[in-house]
């Protein structure tokens, strides 16, 4: 397929992309669970009838602890305790431990609330940013998804449509690559899917080594904005990228995150970031299918912006 | 049925029980998966099959922030930005936060990793405890388990059972029992399983508030250690419980976490600590099934000695 | 001397007295040192100049690790390396440690920046409130005292005048009992002056055990607001109290922390809070003198609101 | 003055050196506080003399919050209340952070516990490292200097001695070379002085940026093992430098960190590291006198391995 380069979308065009795909007062004012409400107990059926083998597949890149271009502030993990010494209770004996982190680093896999993004002073459903203060967000936190994000699980990997090992930072996904993608993979996304967004970002990485992959860095690959629209028909209820589906530089003028923008407080979308799928692609191929079972839960904390957390899919 | 009242164990038979129970060797000598091994895709196969209603359940534990008896070093938990003021990148704006605990306070919902436990210089399949050090476990960390944990669940829930709210702390749960709830409930653990094992712990401490259910404190409900060969015989993959499975006071002597020192280092089980199943039981009273799919997974922390997570019920 | 209860100032009153008391713009609309202006060379000469024995005491208390009434966030601190393994590196070998915590604890011994309170939007000098967001203060931060605090202490033993172990909570110090301290001991606070303020807080602490002493607890001893006239005419360039120099239940209508509101946004005055003087009243006692050289210095923090740190008195 | 490149040191010389250094009984077997114990009252008494102008300057960097090669895991420093709301409390409003940090950085002006370093096996005065675990030292923690570090400052300015901006990595500072530092200053280093020693680190850092100074990075300018002997005659109580007053590479044989594992284990010597001095120089240049008072103080932690702080020099 012929890729012309992506025209970034001017601040008008963003805008009323922005209202074409808005979900506000779909499933009420008070909604605070956005584009889960797609996912039907039927889809939940389905998406258990797909698993066939049993094998089950971290999506997760394992926490990164060194400080780097894209990990400027690393998680802090000590030892609390460790057996050196008996503890005065005798034995057993115990080890533990303790972990510091940032949820949304560029490198750590991790969900988004739907607080996490605000646009033009609104957060989803028309709530004012000013809802989220220093003392954390009254409404829309990451407890909304403490049930789990349970469903089908449809991978479509752009790498391999394209026949490269990644995409190059700043390449921009359109919407006819996505569907070439389903096509390619024998799959359709339909309501309640999660779609599982491969542009090898962390093949990448573990090919060439960490970059700095925000604005102010060497950039990174992911969605056109105008390819919301396809997620947007289709009803999905979940977006699991490796990379956070941006591009980098933006493709919407004076926009530096418009499929945050888009995603989050228009559509109330259900976003991840920083997946990575280099074992998921292995079993895929191996069982000739890009379509599983994929369940995830964020931890249950009260005021969480996000969370890290670890997807599986099981096949 | 009629409760005598649990004698302890010896020194003697606790260490017995030990070999008996013990898994060393039986999945190789450098095994880092313990009873995980007993899932078969079967297992896992058969686990999606009891997918009807679709609906999810958290048996988590909303994360405590505020220190009190059973929390005595809460976690930590910050915003990094509000919306208070804009980004240098202009739109759309972010909020994000930051978040610090341990893993394996006794409120918190969270596995163990096997290096967590040792018993007289040894971990899980032999291994010397000297393998972590205040640098981290060198092996049997939380990353064994990255691919998730995912079964049947089998909830026996004793409170049911005995006509109780919750079971008093000190009461120990012997094997009889479990198989009179299996009974009662019309189920029956099976190889791969993961037993949801439901004391009341977390309804007494929402009736109660909390305490101190530690060996210095007022105590807890749990399992009579002899109960471990049902879990044993029946090839458990799993242990869910609410309270940590311990009785406090400790039913052996000499040892305050016999539990812990036979499941763990003994049996190389798949334990987590501090779950809540009050939504649960709504769900499995409702559905009258007391089995489900249960997944879950660790955060993939190299070094983990355990790790808070959020395990899902489906329905 | 006879006490008689305190009564409350009444809003109008409190709103007087902070004017009265105000130093806005007294050393230029940008000033960020506020009373540590007072201090002169000459002060600083002239303290230096009362070190005779040589004795040096801590007035902080050792940083306590376990939560309490007093303590409901306790600090984290853990190990980073032990000896347990020897570094790649070989000989030496090294211990690390890792701290993390809040500055204004109850129990802490730390410094207030300028930043750290407001009153009616405004900030020490007039500035606002919204100078300071999430992303911390752009200005009155803790930098402002970067290079000490430094000058003659004066104690004034409040329990030692009335003859009693400690002040009660609720208890609240007028003028006329600070100026019978001076009395009592000797000692007329100057220009530029420490005033190290005892009420016996932490040698109740120590008896007693500790208490919440917040306006949801038990309460606490400290300054009568009134008395801040006195500190305000002699030019008192730093205050020093064990306790935080509240009286709890507040001696002002309506506002649960007028000390506070007064010394900070009215005066800019130094203040720490939380430390203790049990160490130091011996040596006071043995030495027959309540003056003493005092250098203090808070860390170095771009952006902090305040810091733990440890004064010292030089004898 | 002509420099020889300084020779390693063998592990036989090093071991001799380490011997007729060892302060090991000096103070008695139980000893916790080193060289502090050369610190007389006359000592004291006179550093206070020396205060004339009553200026007092900062030695600490500001801490660095930015990752980078010489802070590769750098401290987390985030808001906990803004003014974004009002407490429930109502006036005054409050701002308050949360800080976390390692103590032992290359880029944190730190002190270290005599308890921080051992060498095979020992640590100051003989004791055992295993007195060092993961639950932190059982002796000499930094709670023994909790009193405080008063005493003469002597700057010694490597730079200004050489004419040159700063030393290079490498570079190592001979004792003749610090003869002729205090003869070109006038100045004689004697018994109780803290040695404020200058390779000017800090300010190639501010003109070149921050490097690596580690044994796996481009280095560091320090200390000769031998120039040692002149601070152990002379009686020196404390080491104050710039960088860590070790070169990289080392000047031993097979031993990385010789410095440290001289002073820290066999002399029992007070040490910092990391200070900045590029305020004091100005000062000292002013005011033509290359000796002050010195005044710091660890936080009072109990079990630190060591302490950020902020040491203050007063002219």
């Amino acid at each position: 397929m012929k890729r012309t380069p992506a025209r970034p979308l001017s601040r008008r065009e963003f805008e009323k992309l922005f209202r074409r795909l808005s979900n506000w007062g779909r499933w009420g004012p008070d909604d605070d669970r956005g584009t889960l409400n797609y996912v039907t107990p039927e889809c939940i059926r389905n998406a258990a009838g797909l698993v066939r083998s049993g094998r089950t597949v971290s999506m997760a890149v394992p926490i990164n602890k060194a400080a780097g271009p894209d990990n400027p502030r690393p998680p802090a993990h000590y030892m609390v305790h460790g057996y050196d010494i008996h503890w005065d209770l005798g034995e057993p004996q115990f080890c533990t431990d303790y972990f510091a982190s940032e949820f949304h680093g560029d490198c750590h896999t991790h969900m988004d609330a739907l607080c996490h993004v605000g646009y033009r002073g609104r957060l989803y459903n028309g709530k004012p940013v000013s809802s989220v203060t220093t003392h954390g967000p009254t409404l829309l936190d990451i407890t909304a998804f403490a049930h789990g994000i349970v469903g089908r699980g449809v991978l479509l990997d752009l790498p391999r449509l394209r026949g490269v090992k990644w995409l190059e930072p700043g390449d921009a996904v359109m919407r006819r690559e996505l569907e070439a993608a389903e096509r390619a993979q024998g799959v359709r996304l339909g309501q309640g899917d999660i779609l599982v967004f491969r542009t090898g970002h962390h093949r990448r990485r573990l090919e060439l080594g960490p970059w700095n992959p925000g604005p102010d860095g060497e950039g990174r690959a992911g969605l056109h904005a105008t390819a919301l629209t396809l997620l947007h028909e289709r009803r999905i209820a979940a977006f699991f990228p490796d990379g956070d589906g941006e591009t980098v530089p933006s493709n919407a003028e004076g926009i530096p995150y418009p499929i945050h923008a888009l995603q989050i407080p228009a559509m109330g979308m259900v976003c991840a970031d920083s997946l990575q799928f280099e074992e998921l692609v292995k079993v895929c191929e191996e069982e000739r299918r890009w379509e599983f079972m994929v369940t995830a839960a964020p931890l249950r904390l009260p005021g969480g912006t996000g969370s890290l957390f670890n997807p599986v899919a099981i096949f």
